[in-house]
């Protein structure tokens, strides 16, 4: 007895855990808005600090959370029967979205590198950075070209759902540990003199620093709903057969 | 044909995976150390920053290699018939070795701080360092009690096994995320002035932006492998039923 409902208490099922984690998405975008606007001088496109502002609310809104709703597309059991293409256009559809928010993320940066005389791409926090949108690059492409562009054939897209479904967690993992470094680099960047030194934690600290911890939930949350055996669309073997036009 | 001769392709077998796996992973350590040797002015337990010194070391080769040892113990195929119990001891030991050196990482970074009268766990870095190794921490206690003591009903093992198994890749990200922020931000303490500084990408900041990538793709590796349906134990259902003394 003690069995089943201890069982019973573990098996969310998907929608209320998904409304959960919509929320804490939003969360995370309202927080590090909020620290860019409060305590950063907010934003502009002057090429000063405020540019660079964008860089994190671009990042944490397109390649976090944006990306985690494009990746949790499948799980949601309404798109386990009847036609799979338009369930595949709004995946493919979020994640350019996803994309696209990323690039112009990557601009703002670049940016204010450029204008301020600043190297790029020396921290690891660059290069590891870099590299997730990368493979994210990599990753909407092949995928476009496998699933829905009509003339790839199945053993093909057989061969590389278990890839794109690896690498889209993965691709998850490393945006979320690009955008940790990232903030706790900027706020040793930025909290450096007086009574707002990082070491000394003042409110700032505190915020960006809790932000960073639900980012992080954020991040677990997604890739443990994308492994659970209970949420994947019960018989995965058919795959694509019919989606075509 | 094709389809065939790709599949062959991507079938990996687990053995030559490890010896790779583990290459890397000592390549990590090796690097690591390298790197505070070289570099940051090598070892010692005067609470200067050589004492600091042992923090990345006792962090990477803890709670990376040797964690993402323990977690691979139930991959190889000679766990998977036989007595369980052998196996269990080898898991929950390399997990209490990776523990013991992860505290004592701690213990290093905490020494140095209080020698030099700096105040402990304001970063990010540090925060999700600390839950990582709390939850750890929890995750060790919790096997030993479930999978280890001979009185745990065996409905018990089987609710918790599935959360001991998440938490097990969850653990080794939030480490990995941990070492990369650590990585980073000690490169930018270290690498302050004139030709060494750190936008400069001096010889010191390669090498340890490459460490960071590496410890990177080796837990991508084992979260990826502890993932990967045909490399887990076949007849997962039968579990600790006769495993006990």
């Amino acid at each position: 007895r003690c069995h089943q409902r201890s069982k019973a208490m573990l098996d969310v099922p998907f929608p209320p855990f998904c409304a959960f984690l919509g929320s804490l998405g939003l969360l995370c975008v309202a927080l590090v808005s909020a620290w860019c606007q409060h305590w950063r001088g907010g934003f502009s496109l002057d090429g000063g600090s405020r540019t660079f502002n964008w860089h994190p609310v671009l990042m944490v809104t397109g390649l976090v959370v944006l990306y985690g709703a494009a990746a949790l597309v499948y799980r949601v059991p309404n798109t386990w029967s009847g036609p799979k293409l338009p369930w595949k256009l709004l995946h493919g559809g979020l994640a350019l979205g996803a994309f696209v928010l990323t690039v112009l993320g990557l601009a703002a940066v670049f940016r204010f590198h450029n204008a301020n005389g600043t190297p790029n791409m020396y921290s690891l926090h660059s290069w590891m950075g870099l590299g997730t949108v990368l493979l994210f690059s990599c990753q909407w492409a092949a995928g476009f070209g496998a699933f829905l562009l009509p003339w790839a054939p199945s053993w093909l897209r057989q061969i590389y759902k278990p890839i794109h479904v690896f690498f889209g967690s993965t691709i998850l993992m490393l945006s979320v540990a690009s955008c940790v470094s990232g903030i706790n680099e900027k706020l040793f960047f930025s909290l450096k003199n007086g009574t707002t030194q990082y070491k000394l934690l003042p409110a700032e600290a505190v915020f960006a620093n809790t932000l960073g911890i639900l980012i992080l939930l954020f991040g677990v949350l997604v890739v443990g709903a994308l492994a659970r055996p209970s949420w994947k669309r019960p018989d995965s073997g058919s795959l694509d057969s019919h989606q075509v036009l």
